[in-house]
Formats: C-alpha cells, sequence, structure tokens
C-alpha cells in the first residue's frame, strides 16, 4: 500500500480564477474596473458603483484563498430576518487567518495626505508581513494575487507598487478589490467574517491554532448605511449579537470548555451596547476597545477527541432592533 | 488612472448554456424534449413527464435570465415546512422585470380552438412586445433564445412562428419550456416569483425601477395540486401568505416608507382568504381581482441612501393550512 | 412533432467527475489517497487523516450517483443548532436506493482476522448483488466506479479484488471511499442519508418504489464521537429525533396516508430512548433493533394525484439533548 505524496496547494492559484470571474461578470455585478497607472487592476466594489450582494458573496470567497463557501441564505440565526449570510471552510485557520483577516497594515503619507487601510485575502501569503505568518507555517508562491481593501478611495500607486513588490508579482498581476463598509457588497463581505473573528479570537485566547480542524458560521446581513459610523456598527452588532459559530476541534475537554466560555462576545467587558455607541465611547479610538468583544454572539465547540460539545453565549434580538433600527 | 469601458452582457447569452444544460441532462430530471415541425425545441416539465424540483429550481434560474440564483432550502420563511423555494438576483430588475414576468400576451386561435398563454423568459428581452421594455431601457440580441410558458398543451406552430420571428430568431434556435401550474416544476417555478411579484407590484406603485438596486426573498413550497384552481390558489398563497422579500433601495426615506407599507399583500382589499376563494368569488375572472393583492406577505425595504429600513406585513400560518390543506 | 428518444443515463459516468475532484483537492480537504497493491486507489476519509464537512458534503454526492445535491446550512430542522445538513434528489428512488444506500455486504475472512462492511455508492449499480436491482430494473455500464465504507481500517486486497470482479471493472478503476463513523466527513455523509432512511422504509412498509418521485429532507449534523458507539448513536439519534423528509408522490389517498403514518421514527416500539440504549439493551444486535426504527423524526408526504398532503411524527429535542450531549 503506497501513500501517495501530499502536495501542497497555493491559495492564489486557488483564489485567481475566482477574481478573474468577478472582473468577467463586472458589469452584471454592477462593480466598476479601474486600471492605475502601474497596472494594477482596481475593482470598484461600491464607490462610484453600486456593487450589490452576489458581487459582495463572490469577493467574501475569493478573501477566503477559494478555500471557503460563503451563501446568501433565507432563514440564518435570526427568525423571519430575511437575508442572512452563511460561511463554511474546509480549511478554517488558513482561510479565515491566513488569508481573510484584514491583518496587513498598509499605510501611505504624501504631500497632499495619507491613506490607510488593512489589506486583507490571499496577497497576504505571499508577503507575509504580519507576525501571524511563522505560526501558520504556510507559504504560498504564485504570479497574480489579489487583495480586499474596506476603503472608500483608490490606493495611491506608489502603496500599490510596494504591495506588488511585497508580494513577489508584478503590479499589473495585482487585484485590488476596494469595498466601502457601508456598501452591499461591503456589509456581505464583513458578515463573511463571522467564522473568521471567531477564529481570530480564539487565537488570541491562547488556542492552538493546529487543533481546529473545522468550523463554519452564520450572521444576519445588517442594512447598509452610508455614514461610516453607523454600517461600522451594525456590520460588527450582526456578528457580536447574533452571529453563530460551530468550531470542530481537537485536544482535551478542559481547553475546549475554556475556550466556549471565553469566546462569545458576551464574555467582554465592553460587551451590552451597539457597537457604534462603545467606539463613540472610547472618543473613536479603535484600539482602545477591548479586543475581546469581536467575536460571535453563540458558540458551540465540539471535541473531535472526546466527543463532548460545549456551548456558550446567546443572541440578543433586542439589541441588535436598536443597531439595525428596524423591528426583527 | 483608466475606467475600463463597461460593456452590455446579454441575458440570452448567459441563459442559453443553463437552457442547453436542461436539455443534456433531460433524462435524469425526467423532463420531455419534443421537436416541432418548424424545428423549435418544446421542453416538457411536467405535462407527459414527471419532471420535478431539481427541474423546476433550473427552470426558475433561466427565467431569470440567468442573473439570479434559486435554491431549494430545508428552512424558509414557515419553520418546520420542509421544503421552501429562496431567489437573490444581482439585478432584480431586469432578471425579475426583464426577463422571469410573465408579460407576454401570446394567444393564437384557429379553426378547432385556442391557445393561450403569458410568456415569461429572456426571449421577452428579444420580442420587446410590451411597454415596459421602454422604460428599461435594455435591448438584446441573441441567434437562441427560450421562452416559459406556464401551460398543459403544446403551442400550436404558427404561434411558435410568430414567436420565433417577434424575437428575430430562427424557429429551431427557440426552446419553450412548458411548466403545467400542478406539476412539480411548476411549483418551483411560480414561487420562485416571490422577489418578482415585489418588483411588479413596487412598479405597479410607482415606486421608480431605477432605485432598486438588490433584492432577495422566500417562500414556502406548496403541495402540488392536479387541479389547475387548487394548484393556483396554492402557488399564489405560498407567496402572499408567506412569502418574504427584502429590498435594497436607492431614494428618500418617504418614498421606501410608502412603498413598504403598500407592498404586501395584506394591503390588498381582497386579502384574507385563501386565493382560490378569491378567483371563485370573481367568477375565475382573473381580471377582476385587485392588481394589489399580488406580492408577498412581509416585506423589509432598506435605503441605502439613509441607511433606514422599513418593514411591514406578516406571515399567516393559519390561512396558509387551510390553502394547503396540510398542517405546518 | 418528434418525441426525442430519451438516452438512459449512467450513475457512474454521473459520479466519476465528482471522484476524479475528491482526489484532485485531497490536500487541501485534508484526505488521504492511498494506492493498494493491485491499482485500486484508497481515499483515506478520516482513518489517518482529519478530512472535514466539506469532504463528507462531497463524499455524500457521490454516493447519490451524482443524483442529488448535500449542503451544509446554518439552518436546519433544529432552530438555534449551528450545523445542519440538507438533501435533494431528482431521483431519490435511484439515487438514495440504487446508489446511496448501504446494502452491498462486503465480508472477508483470512487467517489473521475478517473484513465486514456495508458497501454504498453507484458501484452497486455495477455489481447488482442485491434483490433490490431487480426491483430497481436499471443496470449501469461503466469503466471505473467507486463505493463508499463506514469503515476505519482499510480492506484486504483479495476483497477489493473480488468488489472490481463484481463491478466488471479493471481494480486500478476501482475507487474506495472510507469515513469512520466518528469523524466529519463521516457524521455528514450518513446525516446525509435522512431521505435514504425514509425511503428504504417506504420500500420496507411495501409502498411501490415507482410510485416515489420526488424528495426531500433535512437533519442536524451531530458532534461527531471518537467512540463508535457514541458516534453511531448520534448519527442516527440526528435522523430518528431530528430529521424531516417530503416524499413527493404517487397513487390513491389511501397509501399515501397509511406511509405518512408508518413511516416516522416514532411509529417504531423501540423509539422513545438514545439510539446508543436500545442497541445496547439488545446486546449490541443490530438486527434484533425493530428495521421500523430507522427513519426521519417528522415526514410529509405530498400526493400529486390528489393534491393532498398527510404528516406525521415530530421532533424530540430533549432526546436530542441527551444523545448529543450539549444544550441545542
Amino acid at each position: 500500500m503506497l501513500a501517495t505524496e501530499m502536495g501542497t496547494f497555493s491559495v492564489n492559484n486557488l483564489s485567481n480564477p475566482l477574481v478573474a470571474e468577478l472582473i468577467a461578470d463586472a458589469t452584471r455585478l454592477r462593480i466598476g474596473l479601474l486600471t492605475l497607472a502601474n497596472g494594477c487592476q482596481v475593482v470598484d466594489g461600491g464607490i462610484d458603483y453600486p456593487g450589490g450582494l452576489e458581487a459582495g458573496r463572490r469577493i467574501s470567497e475569493i478573501c477566503l484563498g477559494g478555500l471557503g463557501n460563503v451563501g446568501l441564505t433565507a432563514c440564518g440565526p435570526v427568525s423571519g430576518w430575511p437575508t442572512s449570510v452563511q460561511v463554511h471552510s474546509s480549511d478554517p485557520v488558513l482561510a479565515c487567518l491566513g488569508c481573510q483577516y484584514a491583518g496587513w497594515n498598509l499605510s501611505h503619507k504624501w504631500e497632499e495626505g495619507a491613506f490607510q487601510a488593512l489589506g486583507s485575502g490571499p496577497g497576504r501569503c505571499l508577503a507575509q508581513k504580519e507576525p501571524l505568518f511563522a505560526e501558520l507555517g504556510y507559504q504560498d508562491q504564485a504570479e497574480s494575487t489579489c487583495l480586499v481593501l474596506e476603503v472608500d478611495t483608490i490606493p495611491p500607486v506608489a502603496l500599490v507598487d510596494r504591495i506588488a513588490a511585497d508580494c513577489g508579482v508584478r503590479a499589473d498581476r495585482l487585484t485590488l478589490i476596494l469595498t466601502p463598509t457601508g456598501s452591499l457588497a461591503g456589509c456581505v463581505q464583513i458578515v463573511a467574517r463571522v467564522l473568521e473573528v471567531a477564529m481570530h479570537k480564539a487565537h488570541e485566547l491562547g488556542f492552538p491554532l493546529s487543533d481546529i480542524i473545522d468550523g463554519s458560521g452564520s450572521a444576519p446581513l445588517p442594512p447598509p448605511a452610508p455614514d461610516f459610523l453607523t454600517a461600522m456598527g451594525r456590520t460588527n452588532d450582526a456578528i457580536l449579537l447574533a452571529g453563530q459559530v460551530q468550531l470542530f476541534v481537537r485536544g482535551d475537554d478542559q481547553a475546549a470548555r475554556q475556550l466556549a466560555r471565553d469566546l462569545p462576545s458576551s464574555a467582554s467587558r465592553d460587551y451590552g451596547r451597539p457597537f457604534a455607541e462603545v467606539f463613540k465611547a472610547y472618543n473613536y479610538d479603535f484600539f482602545q476597545i477591548d479586543p475581546m468583544l469581536f467575536s460571535p454572539a453563540r458558540v458551540v465547540v465540539s471535541v473531535l477527541d472526546s466527543g463532548h460539545s460545549f456551548s456558550s453565549g446567546s443572541l440578543d434580538l433586542k439589541l441588535l432592533e436598536s443597531s439595525f433600527g428596524v423591528a426583527l
């Protein structure tokens, strides 16, 4: 009996065809295409073009490095709410933390001003700029790549040149997808992070990433809002107040029980108010907010080694109504 | 920075591959294939062949001109009901009103009798026979096309010749898909109109179509019924009593609030009885029924410009039970 | 008017491409690939490799002979439970009974021991070893095939040679997919049998298979358990206590009413305890258990000829909680 040698796989080669399809379908997805002076392809997912939920759904799957499925569903954690997002990844550590997490700090200052964004998507696995990648032990190689930026302005070319160089690709092989927080596509791609925020907090809590084998999540799609504060508030609240995640983990029950207890947003000292209020209370200083707040409302942690499951947290529909501004 | 010139797209070229797949899979979808004397391909979706839910699901996506996703789901608006239909379109105006709406009046009289049908599907965007197309401002060009007819007899060849001529295609490049109201495929493709009826009523109410950016909907699948009256009653009731739709619109709150208030079926004077009873009460004269009755039970209208949402209407499960003839 | 001659189709030719994709994506699905001495390809879906839910989802669709869709969904019959499985087949008789049913008795004894498994999947339609195939009236022909075995050891080569010979394929054209009961992929592929157990019991009850036209089902995904007894108990309980199925049938109301009454698990004398307890009470002798126990908790039978539906059974969430070992 021979075990076939297992090759590795490239999250960029998996997601590049999805990027090509997004671009090919740009007109009917009502997203814009721009080419920068250096050849970089920019996708306008909701700045000067309306975009839409389907564009957001596809951008979310690109963000996951082609390793996950994102679906719009008529039923979700909030009974009666008409549109929800569900996400599953066959490799949540690499898909959510290696690709989807908005962890690459992209800032650029010049005479006239400054550009600031957090890069997410499979390009991060090429650039390896974050300490997290040492832990993940995954390095990708590809000739084309893509990043998703939650911004409403075009990045300066000098920054784009640097991103391409950091990824080791030519600028005309780099695609930047821009999805403002308050756009339809932006809403979907943020809420599709419901599993990612659980993964990220698990990591912050010291739970070994190599023990997380599988996972799924869902959350209601919030109504998009034109002002940044409301939009950011609602997309966070969709996850914090009504997101639901199941993780399938290895290891002992003690670690899993502890993880389940600490993982829900309600375990944070900042839980209990709509997110926009919390943000305002900290004078809009994101880094003052308890990082433990960023997680789903309810989690189930199922341990493969023991067969035991631990659940905690619950949905707060009253608070969600006040955030969404509509009866649920 | 260069904006790539945005091309248009063809709903027929998008949906023709779906038609080809439907035909290629005819045997395993248990639908029939017939070729008329003029070469027109007829798909029997439930007359002499049983067809099925999956055939109906695919026919629904063809009907949407390839611009939408239709899914069968184990959970829908009615908790505990085993089979529901959910629909989303990235371009609901063109998909639902330009393609899916059964608005093309196809009638033919000859010595022996008369054939009467309402044509739906992407062929309508070629023929442009309805005043609506002036408003939509969309004209398609394609060499092959498809229409869906909710009938249980084969259309006469003379009518088919006329349809082909109106669409500007050769008769052997025209596919007609026939789905009787009481067939499995027919049930699915009618209930998949839950979003379309909301779009159509919004238009009737004078809401600007260009302000509707995105939308999703769902409704329970009714049990198919062999007699036309019961079948038509149930498919309508599935939408009127338990359909749920969310629209994402532009414009001011006033117009959206008004839309939300008027959109649900309960805003009609004919609401409150199973549809078959309403139809009977008007002596089976469809055109006597209040057109405002045809809409989902519950709607959420989310305004992109303000971030406000307006919801109204509610499900009537008691009436639905009496229509479906089974405990929900 | 010419009716196109309807060909037959091959469940093996439909599912072979799905097998090829599963193998091509093995690394990212974290399943193992082994080649036996006789060239047979073995897929390790959860023995020495972790596998996962997506692997299980795909294996389930292979098991259905490419005639069904299996989806992971964030909402299912049990409100609030984060992960469920839904299944629909356009041809439930051939997909579920001809392919998915684990009906091929594969046992092999040799000096050192014995191997015992029940083969499921499209290979059964080639081998035709079970009396059921005379009733189904379907015989497939193909050069490659696949079977799914719910085991945690590699089958002996002598047995694999026999399987290949019985299927009429070369051993190097045979793929065996192994999914232990307690693995993630195993859990999914067992729970994806919710429709199949209903079909199988309908057959046992004497309901004519040719009268079953369409069907759908769903059930919550149980937490995987490492010990066989718990894992088997939970996967059965997911279906018996919370599975939901709708069948669309032909024939008279009398037969359908009777079917609906007898079909739910609660119609069995052994209903009322977690499955593992029932199994233990019969001294782990599977064949002592009332075969009528194996069916979904709730069914709706919809009769196409009359338009009437009959529903019976109900979910038992209290018992399910005790089986799953977690608050639902």
